[in-house]
């Protein structure tokens, strides 16, 4: 009932605040005797990692991962899999003068509100270095999904006010804003650059696409294959919305423009995005994810403390300027879990 | 594991096909001591069950529902409430002719795919119908949240490309459209007649608001606020994106602009959508759905049939031109179990 | 959470209260396209309801089970299956005179403690009259376990202090014991008579033995194959203890009489019960259910009203001297549900 | 669906191996801003870690706790609490001659039957050592009972044949078998001594008595609070039977025997354990696990290699002769999960 945990046959449950000693997961489900080195969820952390390029925080965290059971001999056992980083660049002083302050967009006001008590450190748990322990729980699916010839890729698609007009995915690791175009890219970076030297911060869009599901797959009815993928995101701490294949321009089409038509080829195009009654079609999964700007900024902002004074606020510290790079595999890595899980149940519903 | 349950401490499970006996729901969690009358259900399934406008499918089910359990002299027991809807006009012969055929926009094929069956009698288990079910366990979950305060409010913010241009609770339900601008309302049910006429239907958005949610209503990490809202009303079969708050405007803003500043007051603007870090604020919640055009439409289409040959379709029968009028309680339904459900959890969490 | 529900992969949950319009029960997760007939189902609860001897109650219900969803042309279509009886035989005004007071061993005061209300009438929730839910989901549930070459025996070891001396399956349901020994069972009869005739009522142990369970079934850590079933069996309102394979004997055991040794040609004994640490070793598994003596019986007793009086109750109405021969279907069809849930999850961890 | 999680509002997750890195536990759902220090948790483990005395493996782990989040400044936050026990005394070569070798009465046949691999060192997963984390959740458990006046004391009743003739609390923590009668405990040590001597091993029976539960707690009908410990307690390795109130004994009693009357004063005897229909009386909670002998002994013993071939075994090792009085605290951690959960869920219903 408490909310750490995501997935059922494959099931991730994660810990860990912001500048406590760790962050983590248990990974409860997974495969037995498929290959599993740190190395390969190393990879996809350091994607995720602070510090990466002028466009992220400069937060120095190596976030190492430490495989701590469920793996015999490099290979998994079946049982629980602990996935570790303890943290190293904590600077829990950093955070004493925001003690009692509840910053703006932040979510201590509504953890103190729910708990009655916060870890005020880097926002403790509401931190988005929670999904370090995703984007780690994600690299073990992705591990499974791979054998099944599962590939999930996202990427910035809009950031800053300027969106790509391709989409070339040898691109998205070639620049910092993992767009999967390159003159795109250095707009954004210019412009969110701009941004941050002015104290401020931008949104964007993270779109993915999901390539090689067989049909057949998600379970309908309250957890169907879009419906799992639409909590999943927007469980993700910036994101303020989710949208599948037509989505939101899918309120002004018409029913004979919006349905799929199928041939002897399958299906001519694909305004379902991959998923029809919450069950995937076999055609490419497509979803976006609206990414709001980064919550903390350097400019003075008015706020209250936690006796209810009035108060002005400037955000010292580290911060991305625009989240949308970091957050791509994060939406990858919750993707990985969704479609892993989903797999496994489709499995026991024939087995 | 199967996905026909949504919640956890107010659980409900739904069942039954649409050209079946019967669909329903059991409720399991609800609190006990509560008045509970079936004409409390009725209320809100008359405002789903077809047939209400030209607008709407004019299949004819009364939609009687039926307390089995759980109540006992007029109240709940807290034991589980089976409510049950028997089947009236059910035409199970009239989808004989396209038995084979996948219907585009429909799950027929989804369905084929992964049970390797399926009930082909006017979608079966995938059928809007199946919402009816839903209705009725959000009707007992207001009972339940009418008692806490907290108020429920959906309406059809866009339909057929018509805008409204303003939001007045008191017209919602004096239009066929369930629009809280009357004049917006006239001009959408004037283009969906027309789309109608030819054969064709329109999408459209559905927002909701909830009101008196008190602060700290919300479970982080994987099953916050907004992901649960997300997961509850993406499980709504014609629903192809969900935004919060500010959605995806977001992307394009600035933190400066997007961060909800705080005086002695309380918040100042309510771009988070009511909801920070998975955590109610106490402010209004405030979210979009995008709906797509009703797939069953009358104009000749192409599709294969289920040995692969291709063929053209023509959908005849009892179709709504536009779904989004009866999509509204269903969306507040899924809503109230959310919230229902999240409330008990927090009484667990401290209790 | 609340407690209605059993099984994660096949998913069972009740409802219905004794003297309610009916009970019945949701199976959701059942595999697709078994053939599943009412007929199937109707057999199990036959030899469960009521009226069947002179040992068992003569309360009239036929427990006539109807399929309301779920299944399609005779096979399942994998969405929930929706079992329901309709009460037949209801006389809650026979429960009228007790409605304020606490019979001796049920469940009258503790619901009302937990629940501040209770459905007086025949025990509601709590009456032995769930357990046919139990069984119809059973009965399903082992239509997909004859498959997997999986068979299920329960049968009274011992009542009103008799004892089996031979174990003949072919003997079971022969007696109205459902003994396996007929002249125990012609000696637990005659015995079971004259209590009833006193007014009084025995108890018994039910043993139930599994074969055909292939090894590897069964997940460990907590949700042990043994553990499952214990909370299983214990679940039924007799149930006192449970046991498997050595049992209670083995505490005074020593290692090397207790170890089951291996050879070529298996395990040489069988004090696991064919199941270790939480898995089933392709043994026959065997546990004993310890059911207590009726709690309804005639004979004068002490007791306290709802409102803290003293008072004598002497419960009139209809009851079994002893419930073991209408357990032995119900502690099958646990055992099965448990088993069939299991085979499901070994499928999605390797799936 | 994997079972390496137990409890629904108050969730712990186990994971580790005996001969990998660490154990330990994931708490999800404990009571926000309850004072929690590593000594309130080191405690009860240390009565569970090894080596304690002449009855107990001499194997040396200081089992010494480590908080790695979830507490902050002393206090819960309500967030994971991540408990780890880094292993110390790792040996895993003395594993190796038994690497292909299935040792009697151990998993390691079933294990590699579920898993199709298996870690072999000291039993990997399926180690007592697991029950280190059930301890140190259990521990978490017991601050939050205390506060609600639950007290929870199991102790050795039998052992190596010598049962207690007396229960005096205050003797349990004073004799190395936690046996609440020194003159048996004595007797039990002499027994087991001797056994150990020769390479044997003994089993026995351990009781528990819970003080303090309100009137209420539990939830039919298949989490009964009864159902839920015996799932509870047979989930522990080496028990093969558990018992509540008459248990067993009510096999052979009779109706007016068996039945609990009540006077102005309460309940006038506790046949039923303090669970009626699954539900708490407010009477103490007494139940019983038979404990098996320890599978580890020195003896010769014939079993099979992984690829069938026929071997003598002889475990060499560090072993407990009855691991009893180790399993006390065990079933203390088990007995304080499930009331911690219940009572949690009985806030979440009426809250």
């Amino acid at each position: 009932m408490p909310g750490n945990t995501f997935g059922t046959a494959f099931r991730v449950t994660t810990f860990g605040e912001s500048h406590g000693k760790a962050v983590g997961v248990i990974i409860d489900g997974a495969t037995p005797k498929v290959e599993l080195r740190e190395k390969d969820i190393q990879h996809e952390l350091d994607r995720r990692k602070p510090g990466q390029s002028s466009v992220t925080t400069p937060r120095k965290e190596t976030d190492t991962v430490h495989i701590m059971s469920g793996v015999f001999e490099g290979r998994t056992t079946g049982t629980p899999i602990l996935l570790i980083l303890y943290n190293e660049d904590m600077r829990p002083e950093a955070y004493d003068d925001i003690k009692k302050l509840f910053r703006p967009g932040h979510a201590d006001f509504t953890y103190l509100a729910k708990y009655g008590i916060r870890d005020h450190r880097g926002s403790g748990r509401a931190s988005g270095r929670e999904t370090a322990a995703r984007v780690a729980a994600g690299a073990v699916a992705r591990k499974m999904l791979a054998a099944r010839g599962v590939k999930i890729t996202a990427y910035t698609l809009r950031a800053a006010g300027v969106g790509c007009n391709s989409i070339d995915f040898k691109e998205i690791e070639k620049n910092p804003m993992r767009a999967p175009d390159a003159v795109a890219a250095a707009e954004m970076v210019k412009r969110i650059i701009a941004l941050a030297e002015t104290g401020n911060s931008a949104g964007g869009i993270v779109e993915c696409v999901i390539e090689g599901v067989k049909p057949g797959i998600g379970d309908p009815v309250f957890e169907k294959l879009d419906a799992e993928i639409a909590r999943a995101v927007m469980s993700i701490g910036a994101v303020k919305g989710i949208e599948i294949g037509s989505g939101f321009a899918a309120a002004d089409m018409h029913g004979d423009e919006h349905n799929d038509w199928r041939d002897g080829s399958g299906f001519l195009s694909n305004n379902a995005g991959g998923i029809i009654g919450g069950i995937s079609t076999g055609q490419k999964i497509v979803f976006r994810a609206a990414v709001k700007p980064t919550s903390s900024i350097s400019l003075p902002q008015k706020t209250t403390d936690t006796d209810g004074n009035e108060a002005e606020i400037v955000t010292e510290g580290r911060h991305d300027p625009c989240i949308c790079p970091r957050i791509v595999p994060v939406v990858e890595a919750m993707a990985a879990i969704v479609l892993e899980d989903q797999y496994k149940r489709q499995s026991a519903l024939h087995g």
